[in-house]
C-alpha cells in the first residue's frame, strides 16, 4: 500500500514533509493556515491532486475555530484563505480549483447556522480527498490498459502517492500495471532542479519493488536512442482545453525526444486537471522560482555568486507531442479541443424564478 | 585574459583543481603521474584538449627521472605511462592522440643519448601546448563569423579556457566574438551530473564580464520554444569520421532540441578531435562514471540508498543534427564523410630502400 501524503487527523492538516525524503521519512502536524501556506510555497507538500486536498484542509484550518456570532467574520476570513491560499502556488490549477468548490459550499450555506457551513466544509474537503483516491484508481486502469508486457517506461518529476491522496496519476499507472502482474522497468528522471525524480519518484518505485534506474533529465534523449522505451507517463499542472499541457520544467524538452524516437507520450491527470477557461497553453502562467534552487540546492554553492539564474518551475507542451491525456473518465486522444470538450461540466440549468 | 588552466613549471605540472570551482581557485603542483591520473579520473582536469596537454605533461612527469644508462628501462616506464593515461578517460581521443604524439617523438629518437631523447619530449610536449593556444585563436575566428550581433547562444558542459590551454573552443567562439565588440547573452546549461556549466562556463564568463543566465539542463528546450536563440555551441570528445560527435551527456537532447527549434547547432572542436580510424558515432565507447556523480554529487544524498543509476558521461549526436563543425581549419559543413576526410593528415610516403 502506498503512504499516506496527506490526512486530516484530530483538526490538524497531517502531512509528509517531502522537502525531508528520501533519507527520513517525517511528518508534519499543521494548525496554522500560514504554516500550511508556507509547506506548499516551500514544496513540503507538493503534487497538483496533493495541492487540492491540501488546499481544501486548509480552509478547514482557516475556519474551524469561528463560532455562531462570528458569521461576518467568517465569510472575510473565508475570503482572505482562498486568496492567500491560491497565490501559493499559482500555475496549480486543482489548488484553486478545490479551493472554489470549498468557497461555493460555503456560499450555498451562507443562510444557515455557522455549525452547519463548517459540517458541510468538513463533507465537502472529505469529498475532495475520497474523491482523488477514486480518481487515481480510476486512472490508474486507463492508464495500465495502454502499457505493454514487459514495459520500459520513462517518468518525470514525481507523480505517485506523494503527489495525490491515493498512489498517483503518472506513476499510479505504472503501480496498477505492476499489480497487473505486467514485468516494468522505469526509467526515472531525477528532474531537476528540486530533484522530485530522484528523491521520490525512486523512493516509491522502491516501496512497491519495482525496477528502476536513475538518469539525469539530460540522458533520456540518449537512453531513447539506445534501446527501446515503450512510452513516456508524465503528469499534468494545468491543461488548456486545446490539450496544450503546463507540466514540470524538463517536461516539453522530454516530449519533443519522444517525438523525435516515436516513443508514445501519455501526460496522465485528473479532469479536474483540465482549465476549460483557457484556450492554449500560451495563457497559461509559468511561476519562476528562486535562483537558489539551482545554484545551492545540493547544499553546496555550485555556481559562482551573483550569477543571473532563468528557473522556471513549469514549460509547456503543446498538444501536438502528446499521444493521449490519460484521466480518470478514460484516455482521451487527439483532437483534443474537441474530446476534452465532453469532459467539461456542464453548467447547472439556471432555476426557474416562477415568473 | 583568460585563465591559466594548465602548465608546466618547474618539472612539476601545474593545474587549476576545477572541481573546487566556482567557489575556490586552487592550484595545484603534481609531480607524480599518478597523481595527474587521478587528477584526470576526478576531473579536477577534464576538456578534450587540456587533456591532451595534460597526457603529454604526464609523458614528461614520469620520465624525468631516468638517466643515459637506463634507456631500457626508459622505454619501457613509457610505454607503462602512456598505457596507465591513456586509460585514465578512455573517451578523450586528445589524451590518447597527445600520448600517441610523445611516443612517437621517442621512438623516433630511440638510437640517439636519453638527454636528447628527453629533449626531444619536452620539445613535443610544450609543441603541444603551443598548437593548443594557435589552434583555440584559429578556431575562435572562423566561429566568431557564424555569430550574429546581436546574438542569444546556448552552451553545454566547459568549453572555455579551462578546458583547452588557451581560451577555449565553443566558449572560444564566444570570447572571440565577445572581443569583436558583438554584444553576445549566453543562456548556460549546467549540465548535469558535475555542473561544469554552472560551476566552470558561469565563471569563465563572468571573468570576461560577458552578459549570461544559468538554466537546468531540462530548461534550455522552454527557452527555444519562448524565445529566439540564434545558435547553440557544444564541444566534442571525439568526432567520427561521418561527423557523429562524442561529448558530454546531454548534448544530444539539446542537438534535438534545437533541430525541432530550427536553431543552428555548432561543434566547436581541434582538427585532432577527429578519429580518422572511426565510420561512425556507433563505434564510440561511452564512458559510465559512478553512481554517486548523481546521487550525492555535491555533497547532500539526493537520492535513496541503494538504488540503480545509468550515469554516461557522452552521448552521440548524430551528424544530420549539426549544422557545422567549427575547426582551426575552418567551419565544416556536410557531407561530412567527404568534407571531413580532407582535414586527414596524409600518411607518410614511405622512404625509399635503394633497392
Amino acid at each position: 500500500m502506498p503512504v499516506t501524503t496527506i490526512a486530516w487527523i484530530d483538526h490538524k492538516v497531517r502531512l509528509i514533509d517531502q522537502t525531508k525524503l528520501p533519507t527520513d521519512l517525517v511528518y508534519l502536524d499543521i494548525d496554522e493556515v500560514e504554516t500550511l501556506g508556507e509547506a506548499i510555497k516551500k514544496l513540503r507538500v507538493r503534487g497538483a491532486p496533493a495541492l487540492g486536498v491540501a488546499g481544501a484542509f486548509g480552509v478547514l484550518l482557516g475556519l474551524q475555530k469561528f463560532h455562531d456570532e462570528e458569521k461576518a467574520k467568517f465569510f472575510l476570513e473565508l475570503q482572505r484563505v482562498v486568496t492567500y491560499l491560491r497565490g501559493t502556488r499559482p500555475t496549480a490549477v486543482n489548488l484553486a480549483w478545490a479551493l472554489e468548490r470549498m468557497q461555493r459550499i460555503a456560499e450555498a450555506h451562507r443562510e444557515q447556522p455557522l455549525a452547519q457551513i463548517k459540517n458541510a466544509l468538513f463533507a465537502e474537503a472529505n469529498k475532495i480527498f475520497v474523491e482523488d483516491q477514486q480518481t487515481c484508481r480510476a486512472i490508474g486502469r486507463h492508464g495500465a490498459a495502454l502499457i505493454p508486457d514487459p514495459a520500459t517506461i520513462i517518468t518525470h518529476c514525481n507523480t505517485g502517492a506523494l503527489a495525490t491522496a491515493d498512489f498517483g496519476t503518472a506513476l499510479g499507472v505504472a503501480f496498477t500495471a505492476h499489480a497487473q502482474g505486467k514485468k516494468l522497468h522505469i526509467i526515472v528522471d531525477e528532474t531537476r532542479p528540486l530533484l522530485q525524480g530522484a528523491r521520490l519518484n525512486m523512493w516509491e518505485l522502491l516501496q512497491e519493488n519495482i525496477p528502476c534506474t536513475l538518469i539525469c533529465d539530460n540522458m533520456a534523449a540518449f537512453v531513447m536512442q539506445r534501446r527501446k522505451i515503450d512510452c513516456c507517463l508524465v503528469g499534468a499542472d494545468r491543461i488548456a482545453r486545446n490539450g496544450d499541457t503546463a507540466n514540470k520544467i524538463g517536461t516539453y524538452s522530454l516530449a519533443v525526444n519522444a517525438q523525435k524516437h516515436g516513443v508514445p507520450f501519455y501526460v496522465v491527470a485528473p479532469v479536474s486537471t483540465i482549465d476549460f477557461n483557457i484556450a492554449s497553453g500560451q495563457e497559461i502562467p509559468i511561476e519562476e522560482r528562486a535562483a537558489e534552487e539551482i545554484t545551492e540546492g545540493f547544499g553546496r554553492r555550485t555556481a559562482p555568486f551573483n550569477v543571473e539564474v532563468y528557473n522556471p518551475a513549469f514549460d509547456v507542451t503543446p498538444n501536438d507531442l502528446i499521444t493521449a491525456i490519460i484521466t480518470e473518465a478514460g484516455a482521451i486522444r487527439p483532437p483534443y479541443a474537441q474530446n476534452l470538450s465532453k469532459l467539461q461540466p456542464q453548467p447547472r440549468e439556471p432555476r426557474h424564478t416562477g415568473v
